[in-house]
């Protein structure tokens, strides 16, 4: 049983994938009300300057600035009450020197007018005059045509993920209807004759499928569509014909790949049958998940312009956990065209133990997060992995690069969040 | 004109809010393949331990370890090879003295075998006998009955949020159904008589739909499920009618209330008229968002046991935002039974200039994020709080404290990302 592949660092792993993968992203065109949390796919700019008149920022009286010049409360300046100006309709209202409009906040400053005056800032003389207490300058209290975005101004680039108050941007704008990245398809497959669906009980030596349910979540989280193909025997034919189907449905196929070293072998032959190139990657420095395997395949057409992703993780659920994050989710962003994938669930906190590495390998380590006396604390949960339950108990992991031979206790580290 | 609501600092205005509130929490029975994202609401322990029976972690030879004891490369244990594990099934194998059975990764510990040697430190002698060329300890390599978890220890409490590992880890232990916390529905009304909806061209003084977007949007992302009612008139029958409909229909009720005084009063008569107790704040002493109400209506039975949040939110789409943030966030995690809300999107950086405050209030000023040599910076967008583009174009907020007049340039501040 000997482990003849040889084994790349991660990032250069990750490398040789993307590399095989097709540049170009596939779109759709989606209501942008229905567009959060997808991938913008396409480069958008005003179609017209927000806002489309020039706005009212305060309840009070729209002026001209120069008739309040001076005014002061001891002197204040006298201005003649035109009219109101009603939300939501053309005003046949002019201001003209001396005179005043009533305006409400958003309501549209009337032709003539080029300031508001704060109601608190006036006294009433009676129905039709009013004294302005304080002088206002030309703009003041006003949001001018084009000062939240001029027309023809970038507004969103393509791979930016939308969020809630880019759906509003957009809408208020009236842009409507968007071209959005499609979310890429993940076939699943588990293999191993040992296992058996979470519904059944298990026999002597069996276990429950794990996997197919952790990656699920993390292609879910990502903006993927997962397609469980459900468990596939140690079989050759078997698992051909399996993901054969399933590479044909779907974007990208992910085979649970087994434990053993022979059905990780039974994995990359079968991946070498899917098509050109195959696999390229069997092994990378990380503990845990060395025996990964990473390849590219041709499916059908239309998609013959470029391989589909297949990844091979290692059948235990912490190395299955580690390497989908590794390789499966910056795939994911990649084939949705973001260039800079959210980066942001991170903490630093101190290490309450040492952590052994190994030069020559990059270590994922489980951690608690503890609070103390205000102070954030990364707790080391230890455990063989093959153990479900070590991701569980933990809020994320820390990685110990490449080159280092552990991490010290109190050292501040970074702990990227589940 | 006059202002004559008192103002409260947000926290208290949050803890006013929340002191009206139901305790309980409504759940569903949902598959647990189902249940990504959702807030668990019952405790769960093993019903079994996991593993079930003790696994091997390597390919190799399962054997007493006592009979391992000494042995060297030159001085070799002899052992005689009964038999093979096969995955997943039960095995008639039994390993005696000198004895020792081939098993795989993951593989069924036979009985009488207390270790496993990794196939790498042995050597075949012929078909049926091999030399171990180290000791093991019992033990090692083997993953004992109940280590991952053990038979009635608790797995996971009431108010966690479900993470792909999580779910994972339940279908390990064929915890296939799991009661939830059910999403709340939050019916949101935009007032005003000059916003149209995003597909209509606006006349003169009328303006787009933002807040219904940008508020469905963030019930979403913390797991509520937004209703849209539409466009309703500043018109008290009109809109009373609208949301006693939406308030019945919903869980919760959001109206993007206007900004002028007069539709702000209107509002806030609206929901006195829903149902005791009605508007508890009105006015919160933080900027954007001043003129927010907060209050609690019964609906109809069933839900008569408590009451069901109302906000009114201020209508410019930045102050709706930041209070959407502050108030309807939190409400809708405490409607799901979540003790401590995930709070982790934060990053620390350096700001770039000044900003201004004045002490009783909080501020919530827009920054974009700049890396500079390896450095995190926080760049003020300025803007009238009416613009969503300040929103659209920054990547998340910073927040000036109640008893502080300003933050300083080159100070290091908690970015709260969008």
């Amino acid at each position: 049983m000997p482990e003849l592949f040889t084994v790349l660092p991660p990032a250069d792993a990750l490398k040789v994938l993307f590399d095989h993968l097709p540049a170009h992203v596939r779109t759709e065109t989606l209501l942008t009300a229905e567009a959060l949390d997808r991938v913008l796919a396409e480069p958008l700019v005003a179609p017209s300057s927000l806002p489309a008149f020039p706005r009212s920022t305060m309840d009070g009286y729209a002026v001209r600035a120069a008739d309040t010049f001076g005014a002061t409360e001891s002197l204040p300046a006298y201005l003649a009450v035109v009219g109101q100006v009603l939300m939501g309709r053309a005003s046949g209202l002019t201001v003209g020197s001396a005179q005043a409009a009533i305006v409400y906040t958003g309501g549209m400053l009337p032709p003539g007018a080029d300031a508001v005056v704060m109601s608190e800032r006036t006294q009433k003389l009676d129905a039709s005059n009013i004294e302005v207490l304080r002088a206002v300058a030309p703009g003041e209290n006003v949001i001018n045509v084009g000062e939240d975005v001029k027309e023809g101004e970038s507004l969103l680039r393509p791979g930016h993920i939308l969020r809630p108050q880019d759906i509003g941007g957009l809408m208020a704008l009236g842009i409507t209807r968007i071209e959005v990245a499609v979310r890429p398809r993940v076939a699943i497959v588990s293999t191993g004759d040992e296992v058996v669906p979470p519904e059944a009980t298990p026999g002597p030596g069996q276990v429950r499928d794990v996997n197919t349910y952790t990656v699920a979540g993390l292609v879910a989280r990502v903006g993927g569509v997962p397609l469980s193909l459900g468990i596939v025997r140690d079989d050759f034919d078997a698992l051909l014909s399996a993901v054969r189907a399933g590479l044909d449905a779907a974007d990208a196929l992910v085979i649970s790949a087994g434990s053993s070293v022979s059905t990780r072998d039974l994995t990359a032959e079968v991946v070498n049958r899917l098509g050109q190139p195959g696999v390229l990657v069997h092994g990378v420095s990380v503990k845990p998940g060395k025996p990964t395997i990473l390849g590219v395949c041709n499916g059908k057409p239309p998609y013959s312009a470029g391989g589909k992703p297949v990844i091979g993780l290692p059948g235990n659920p912490v190395s299955a956990m580690v390497v989908a994050g590794l390789f499966l989710v910056p795939v994911l962003w990649k084939m949705q065209g973001v260039a800079n994938p959210p980066d942001c669930r991170r903490v630093t906190a101190k290490l309450t133990h040492n952590i052994a590495s190994v030069p020559g390998r990059e270590d994922y380590v489980q951690v608690k997060l503890l609070e103390r006396e205000g102070q954030l604390f990364a707790d080391p949960v230890f455990g063989k992995s093959n153990l479900i339950y070590t991701l569980v108990k933990a809020d994320g992991m820390v990685r110990v690069p490449l080159d280092s031979n552990g991490l010290h206790e109190d050292e501040r580290v970074e702990v990227q969040l589940f």
